[in-house]
């Protein structure tokens, strides 16, 4: 008895349920919504500008709309910092805090061996070619994953890969320790043990 | 600073915002996502063949790429009850429980008359002149509307516009009271209370 939607309805939920945090309650609502909106063809025009006009920057690997992205154009950037991020949204959470100065390099995601994604899936080879010819003025590099399983195993094996090829170079992970905000009676203890052992003197600190 | 994003990539942006339940985060995530996977050209593919295809159904106002819907062709729905919904996405999470065996008739949204939406945008025209066609087999008029201001408004409208034409016709809505699978003590007590008044015998039920 209950509804078989039309094929065309039924292939667009499902291209909606591939996307991050979009169930398949979600994705009914939001086709309801589009359908309803006549926002299909607004969203439907949105994508196939980004298809026509967004490339990989040949620098960051970033996505941009001219040659090279705004930001390795930015002559305010220091060249030599760099900030390596899984993705776009992790790089521009990370820039709207105004607490790094430096470039950035966007990997295509992180490893996950388990579904054949490799080094050369997430674009390592293209970060290492890229440190090679900023050897002279670049010197640190910050690796932007997140402490999660996959965040861990792609950190230790982009670090492993720097410091056999360069060990001079400075590499470091973003500090773990407590999120702002939250109680400490209600921070799980792997994060305490962490804040505990990563604390810093509060003078006399290396910011950058 | 902080990075300005390309134009198409703050275009889809905004049109991604726009969809229900999706923040700013959200829209960043999908759009890192969709760029990164190369589901940019499939996604916009699946929207311009609904934009192409999908076509309001002429009798119950749901989304269809036939000339009428599965729904108002099924020959073992009756035709005697009509249940009014929102949205597509409503009719299909009432329709998954097997608990309706009617037909639909689907609503443009709701009122709003803050927003200019009003009777006609949502369509009550189509769904009196529908009603008319089938005076003579339909029975009873279920309105599935939510239990909010806005649905209860919707509501009441549609009940005064149908009661006002057709006084014979039975119109009723969705039963109110407690949710499955929580605790009395953990419910807002106007669902309580609604419960207590529309208690209904446990046997001899009308169940249609």
């Amino acid at each position: 008895m209950s509804i078989r939607q039309p094929r065309p309805i039924e292939e667009l939920l499902q291209v909606l349920t591939r996307l991050p945090g979009i169930g398949p309650r979600s994705a009914q609502r939001i086709t309801s919504y589009l359908l309803q909106s006549g926002d299909v063809p607004v969203l439907s025009r949105a994508l196939q500008e980004v298809e026509k006009k967004i490339h990989p920057c040949p620098l960051c690997n970033s996505y941009t709309d001219q040659r090279i992205c705004a930001v390795c154009r930015d002559p305010t950037r220091q060249k030599r910092l760099l900030c390596v991020v899984e993705s776009i949204a992790d790089q521009y959470a990370l820039d709207q805090t105004m607490a790094w100065g430096g470039r950035y390099f966007v990997l295509q995601g992180r490893l996950n061996p388990l579904e054949g994604i490799d080094g050369h899936a997430i674009g390592l080879d293209r970060l290492l070619q890229r440190i090679e010819q900023r050897l002279e003025v670049l010197r640190r590099v910050v690796i932007a994953t997140s402490y999660t399983p996959e965040g861990d195993a792609t950190a230790y094996y982009i670090i492993a890969a720097i410091q056999r090829r360069w060990p001079a170079l400075r590499v470091t992970r973003l500090a773990r320790g407590l999120p702002s905000g939250i109680e400490i009676e209600y921070t799980d203890l792997h994060t305490i043990a962490n804040a505990v052992y990563d604390r810093q003197p509060e003078n006399g600190k290396e910011r950058e």
